[in-house]
């Protein structure tokens, strides 16, 4: 095979510079979901295409990629898909397991999804979703909770975020209140587009849809809304006042500001009442983060849902959860340069190796650094000494060790600091002591 | 729907305490591995067919899942397939990347493969490998630290194992002295089954695989050499003294067995001249390990190879891996409940709910724990105590803290050991330092 291998469209090879720094993603969303009680599960990358198939909407029966058994069986029509999502696994997850689950049940799943989307820049074909959510509970407590986790997940990222909130019910308090309640979604799915293509548009793609010309004057004053979050709140509960549905998702906003102030949570949050989300299984809150100092979409978003599990038979059980874009951070992090050297630092200090008895004393010494938790190695051959530096420095290891035979003579090994040229001897029992200080 | 919901056959959905288990096994891996200075990195679930077909043999291809992009290509045959094994990603990604990879290249990789195998007990159709490899070296350091890197592992773990080596470089000059130098693999895979099928029916199979008698009784001695492993290599090397090979293996087993010894490495290590390991890549040290209190097969193993990366236009280039077996590992620590406590724990406390005022307050109490990274939450409703109670006991919670109205006045809280029954109060200050001693 001559030709030099490649991987299929869409997908990516992460590298270790590349894997450390996802990881470090994903170890810090690991850790704080843990802080607030919820724990991982797992679920196959196959699901049966009966589970997958109609979940999400015509465009997404085409972005499934479908899996055949093997060549024998090209004939038959394939029967399972590969996981599109998290939410409908764990929907279904929910439904099966029901028995053996304490609800309100608090998980989070970080696993990768496929979908056959076209590729372009910042679109994959494979990429991981990272899902908190907490289902089996109507309580607000778990809005706030999903709050102070966005707060606690980007403060530990060092990545400045704003958290829009929004209200399902209060988009549905909206449409009804100027006189299209059975418009909800059509009315939501174009203000959702408020902020990408101004409120022209949304205004002349509401009219193509057939909203009335009065409600959409209706409408406008109270997507331009002003003041501080509790007046827009008070200008907002006159406005949809005939709404019954409209008032109570004002009430739940207003706990949920509320709790925020009087926790004193440190996040910049604030009330979008063109926030939508486009997923039309959200009935409540529904949040979306965006980093600050760097232009690029949501960076994690959620909602509230009230039948998730309907689908799969279980009906009105009332959950809400967020996820996590992890190759978006990830780029907002590269971006900025957020990423901490520590986080993605591996091997301390390399010895160089001589053969011999001197590569017996090293060893020996790597393994007293080890033992104490500092990742340390050895050339593994007695190359040439250049090509050996050459080596520590691609790596980018920070400190290279020396046991040659004077050293061995004087039991002490040198040790070189590859950033500042420096270089300084220490005697063998007092190397280990020498790295945990560094 | 009514039916419930179900996954593909031969696929599993992991609960959350089967979750952090295995993450306790991988991440026990990846803190070792990472010590002796190895960095993961990732493949696409996706190769193109073309990368993988062939390399499995024809039972291999058979076995491969294929991708169909969608619906609407359904009468195309598929380019793409879901990876059978880490290994040949990790080649292709070796030859793919040569330019950017400092050589030699240390890697360990931690994902799914998929296999369309006859589902059956203990046998998958999605499982996790474990592999940790380096290539690009010929020294047999790199052996000596993939040793030290198995005790590391399951002294960790806590699984008592028995390490066993061979040499394939030995295996050839075996069939070599006995005359049969061309039929090293038959003779390979013959030996292989010796402890499954006994010596007799190995005998048997050599015959019917037209090995002459003469050279079967030959080799039916060495097979059975006793002795230490230093008194089994001079048997050996007299034995087999007309293979340059054979003796080069012999050499190579010395050089590691005189090393372990030198290192005092804790390991049960012995020398298994039965040892071959079906995979025909294999070139040099073969690896396998067993759990000595648990009958199972291997747990992990691997070998060195000289070209895995030729099949992609990659020459010569040698390495040597081992791959950890997850699933397995699980099974052994599970049957010998060897799952430390601390490593699978979730909540270390949750709170009732009481609404109000005495919400607010278990929340504050909350961050002041979270913030010293307690997992601890409150039950998200102010629902019947013995309700949260019961939640508290499913979940295994150890403690549950009340902060009633008589608690809120006071400014204390009571704690109620969920083990033994006990409880008592503290003030709210105080709280972080009892559960940071507890």
């Amino acid at each position: 095979m001559a030709q030099k291998p490649s991987i299929p469209k869409g997908t990516r090879d992460f590298s270790q510079a590349e894997t450390a720094r996802r990881n470090y993603i994903f170890d810090t969303c690991r850790e704080v979901f843990r802080l607030y009680g919820y724990a991982p599960i797992e679920t196959p990358a196959m699901e049966n295409l009966s589970t997958l198939m109609g979940k999400y909407g015509e465009e997404g029966d085409k972005l499934l990629f479908r899996i055949q058994n093997s060549g024998e069986q090209a004939s038959n029509p394939p029967e399972k898909g590969l996981r599109y999502d998290l939410t409908v696994p764990f929907a279904r997850y929910v439904v099966q397991h029901q028995s053996e689950i304490a609800f309100p049940f608090k998980r989070y799943q970080m696993q990768p999804v496929w979908r056959a989307d076209r590729p372009q820049k910042g679109r994959y074909r494979e990429f991981y979703q990272c899902d908190v959510d907490v289902i089996g509970s109507r309580s607000l407590v778990n809005e706030l909770e999903l709050i102070q986790i966005v707060e606690n997940v980007f403060i530990r990222l060092g990545v400045a975020v704003t958290l829009k909130l929004n209200n399902r019910k209060i988009l549905a308090g909206i449409a009804e209140s100027i006189g299209h309640a059975d418009r909800m979604m059509d009315i939501t799915i174009a203000i959702d587009k408020l902020e990408k293509i101004g409120m022209e548009a949304v205004k002349a793609e509401l009219a193509e849809k057939g909203i009335a010309a009065e409600a959409i004057a209706k409408l406008e004053p109270i997507l331009a809304l002003t003041g501080s979050t509790s007046e827009k709140l008070d200008k907002l509960a006159a406005a949809i006042a005939v709404s019954e549905t409209g008032l109570l998702g004002i009430e739940e906003m207003r706990f949920i500001f509320d709790m925020v102030h009087k926790l004193e949570i440190p996040l910049d949050i604030e009330l979008d009442l063109s926030l939508a989300r486009g997923l039309n299984y959200y009935t409540g809150t529904i949040f979306e983060v965006k980093a600050r100092d760097w232009a690029i979409g949501s960076i994690c978003g959620g909602g509230r849902y009230d039948d998730l599990t309907g689908i799969f038979g279980m009906p009105g059980v009332s959950g809400v959860g967020i996820s996590f874009g992890a190759d978006r951070i990830y780029d907002v992090m590269s971006g900025l340069e957020l990423f901490p050297e520590e986080a993605v630092a591996g091997t301390r200090v390399m010895f160089l190796n001589f053969g011999g008895a001197e590569e017996l004393q090293s060893l020996k010494l790597l393994s007293e650094l080890r033992a104490q938790g500092i990742p340390a190695e050895i050339y593994p051959d007695a190359a040439k000494m250049k090509k050996q530096m050459d080596y520590a420095n691609r790596r980018a290891i920070p400190f290279v060790a020396i046991v040659g035979e004077d050293e061995l003579a004087k039991g002490a090994v040198t040790i070189k600091d590859m950033n500042l040229g420096e270089q300084q001897q220490i005697e063998f029992h007092r190397l280990v002591e020498l790295f945990l200080a560094k």
